[in-house]
């Protein structure tokens, strides 16, 4: 795709098409970019480096200001979960731009600043102030998305390790993680378990000598691979459970939640198992880490006392252990250093967005943040829901409440007090898939009715229910309709199983001998259910 | 440990202790000096190559006539059920050799040939020819313990791969393979889903650009990581289980066995069920590659069509692979080249072994073939259980039944006729861990008398009888006894949770609210159940 630079210094005039400056052109900015589309709004998109999809897209050097992934990443959530509602099997991002002739992406294109224009309780408008080829521009725009995310600013807590200035290892934040041949034959301790610092410590454990993953709080870990070896995320993501779970009271859905995933594998007994299990931390999802434990390839170990210059003393442990290389595997922190603290400030990790979107107190709303949320799902279909119901804001068909109700939100928000009910978020960007979705879903009319469906097109409407919540069921109704959502989500199982059955098995050969043995069976089921 | 070159010619005298020579210093080669000494017996050993541990010995090269492992490679057996019975933990062989103070290994050294002695009519008395550093040599012994294994002969039938000399990549056997860099960004097709093959596949996954694993007919997948996470052998090698399983009708075993094993993955859906279910083939144990396969980094196909100069066409698809590497994981054949044919003949892959030990037509009973067997358990205590068998026969302590009837139990074996109840195994080598086991302990009045013991020490029958069928069971009582075995037992699970255990993790903080919302529970649990 050719970078396109465009250039605009006249203010808008009622008639013409709203302009919107997208900034970043990761997977939330180009979903901005197709919701414009979509609507009519003309959008501009700056994008720092010099290709699309943003965290999503590997290189081999860490790129300043840019998100940064490993080589052998893997996504949490499985295809039919992350893709965009429109768009089955994202399989490139270039296809996608292809598909919708995506245009209008300034590339190698920094946003230096976002300025309210004088005017700016009457227009809206904003100033941006873009670097490219080492030449800034200035042009004027009717609103901006945000579409930078939350994952480019590493956290590397050092004042918390006392003694790591004396450590005459080497010591990085996993954001500088490409490839695992840096651990061979090394001592390596990776501290967080996260995402990031659960794969790298599994995949240094292949050729380091020895690998410890130290963790202060714990984690739940789950698979990818879940019940019967369905992705988890399809069972998990239904409607349904959603429905049962917040119902229920806190503790009853944290037991169930706990002795569900501890089926896999007790917690405790890999010392991994959370210190608070009263709130939900994003679990991690890592196919390999019980495997890597009890062959003995990782080892857990508690918070650290002390790091020395060649070893690290853990808390609660005397031995001290040699340390080649240590990875902060600590997590990112967010910032818009382009915009001013007065439009969005960034305080405990969290802005005061309405519906993690809109600034509550700005005199118009012409400025929304997409894709600054941690969902228990996947981020694709978030931040393209987001950007959907966004662009109606901005359109002006969607009405946002009154400043006071809306700052209200976001103070609720901030005391995350909990209501007795379904999970408890320990985390102020994380919530409830499937919840926040239908709000923003309802506000723009675009929220299937169960019940009637339940009588037009009840097999639908069942597997609405009862089935994974695909993104595709994001885009039945309303603006951004797409007609080929009910087929996508009627074939979901097969898209799923057609990519791993990928060697023809016939059918079980001995139906006959069960149906002999059905009574000795029952028995014995019985039987072992009691064991 | 330093090689000793031992040499005898002169004919044994009654009084004198038997001289036993034992070929290899595998593992099985090592129990057997072990249970040479116990028993006054004077074992010299000979190892083909210059370390201990056979099999269990990594080397950088592949050597002749020995096996070899890849660098990766993990045991199959968790720890408490892999050990010497009487030698809880063996971190090294080193230390088992100093603990038990072996002596007699001479290293270097091949057995060239395993004869006759023109008296063995009266003597059973043999003569060994063997090769050290070039120079030839040659003794005589009372009794020959073969310890070779099964894993140095690799079987490459290049002949059922058409156009496979065609082919311009790099085809190699399993065996070859030591680490993963040769995959990287290179298209690779692994033939054969046994535990080396998938071990592979898995590896490659991890640094290839493709990988296909190619199975004819499927394999049933187990991870190591069992229920609540404890090793699956622990779970699955109990007494009781052994009791259900060999009381049940054999299609009931094999429905409840497949239940079982899919309930962590379909493997009709990731293509790997079995084609032949109702014969149990030895299942194959990985950790990783359901996650391999969802996450689309492995994928499994069916048998080869053809080889052509850069690709591959599999059956039942049309379209052409093209591969770079490919990796003969099919599998091993042994050989005794030291043997006469007249005394242990293989065929079919099986030799005419009495209790997979004694060829069951000599005349005199002084050649015993240690580890010969693939119980679906671990090898290392079977192979020191056969050796403290065979050494009583040796001794003439234990007397082998008439030949006729050793010929029917070798006979009725290679018949393989299915009982119609447990499991029926497809080959030859396979055969039940603890009822095996419970035959040889029974013969020389090892087996704990799990009736008598549950008046006089129930704690311990129960933990036999439930728990999971370790090897310190067998020292517990007959010759061999070994006194730390009723302690090993109780503490097998401490032990097991010790090695994972490596944070401490508090108790769960809530019992009380569970307590109050315990009724809530059950509805929901009798609830979910019915999902």
């Amino acid at each position: 795709m050719k970078s396109k630079k465009l250039c605009r210094i006249f203010p808008t005039q009622e008639n013409m098409a709203k302009r919107v400056a997208i900034v970043g052109a990761g997977v939330s900015g180009l979903a901005s970019i197709k919701c414009c589309l979509e609507e009519g709004l003309e959008p501009t998109c700056f994008e720092r480096s010099d290709d699309l999809g943003g965290l999503w897209r590997f290189t081999e050097h860490v790129e300043e200001g840019r998100a940064s992934l490993y080589k052998s990443v893997v996504s949490n959530s499985c295809k039919e979960m992350s893709c965009y509602p429109d768009f089955p099997f994202p399989e490139d991002y270039p296809k996608l731009c292809a598909q919708f002739s995506i245009p209008g992406i300034s590339q190698n294109t920094e946003v230096c600043r976002v300025t309210k224009r004088p005017d700016f309780t009457v227009t809206g408008q904003w100033e941006v102030v873009t670097l490219h080829e080492g030449k800034q521009e200035s042009a004027i725009f009717d609103a901006i998305m945000v579409c930078t995310g939350f994952l480019t600013n590493p956290h590397l807590p050092l004042d918390s390790f006392p003694g790591i200035n004396t450590f005459e290892g080497q010591y990085f934040h996993s954001r500088q993680y490409k490839h695992p041949d840096i651990f061979k034959d090394k001592n390596v301790l990776v501290i967080g378990v996260g995402n990031s610092g659960t794969d790298i410590a599994v995949e240094a454990s292949h050729v380091a000598k020895k690998v410890f993953l130290s963790t202060t709080g714990g984690a739940w870990v789950m698979s990818r691979v879940s019940e019967s070896g369905l992705p988890w995320d399809m069972l998990f993501m239904t409607r349904f459970h959603n429905m049962l779970r917040n119902s229920l009271p806190t503790p009853v859905v944290t037991w169930w939640m706990s002795r569900k995933i501890n089926s896999w594998f007790n917690h405790a007994n890999y010392g991994l198992a959370p210190e608070n299990r009263t709130q939900m931390k994003e679990p991690v999802i890592n196919d390999e880490l019980p495997g890597r434990i009890i062959t003995g390839k990782v080892l857990i170990k508690p918070s650290i006392k002390e790091v020395k210059k060649n070893s690290v003393i853990f808390n609660y442990t005397p031995k001290e252990q040699p340390i080649d290389i240590i990875v902060f595997a600590t997590g990112y922190t967010f910032a818009f250093p382009f915009l001013d603290e007065t439009v969005v400030k960034v305080e405990d990790g969290q802005a005061s967005l309405y519906k993690y979107i809109f600034p509550a107190h700005l005199e118009k709303p012409t400025l929304a943040v997409i894709g600054l949320i941690k969902p228990l799902g996947s981020m694709i279909p978030t931040g393209e829901t987001q950007a959907r119901w966004a662009v109606q804001v901005l359109k002006g068909v969607n009405k946002l409440p009154p400043r006071s109700v809306m700052i209200e939100e976001v103070n609720a928000r901030k005391e995350n007090r909990p209501s007795g009910f379904g999970f408890c978020y320990c985390k102020a960007l994380q919530s409830d898939y499937i919840t926040y979705i239908d709000e923003l879903l309802m506000d723009i009319n675009a929220k299937p009715n169960l019940f009637s469906m339940l009588l037009t097109d009840p097999r639908l409407a069942l597997a609405i229910f009862f089935g994974p919540c695909t993104p595709y069921q994001f885009r039945l109704t309303g603006p951004g309709k797409w007609k080929g959502a009910r087929n996508a989500i009627l074939s979901q199982w097969d898209r799923t199983f057609k990519a791993t059955r990928t060697r023809t098995v016939q059918e079980s050969p001995f139906p006959f001998a069960i149906l002999l043995s059905l009574f000795l069976v029952l028995l014995v089921a019985v039987f072992l259910i009691f064991l």
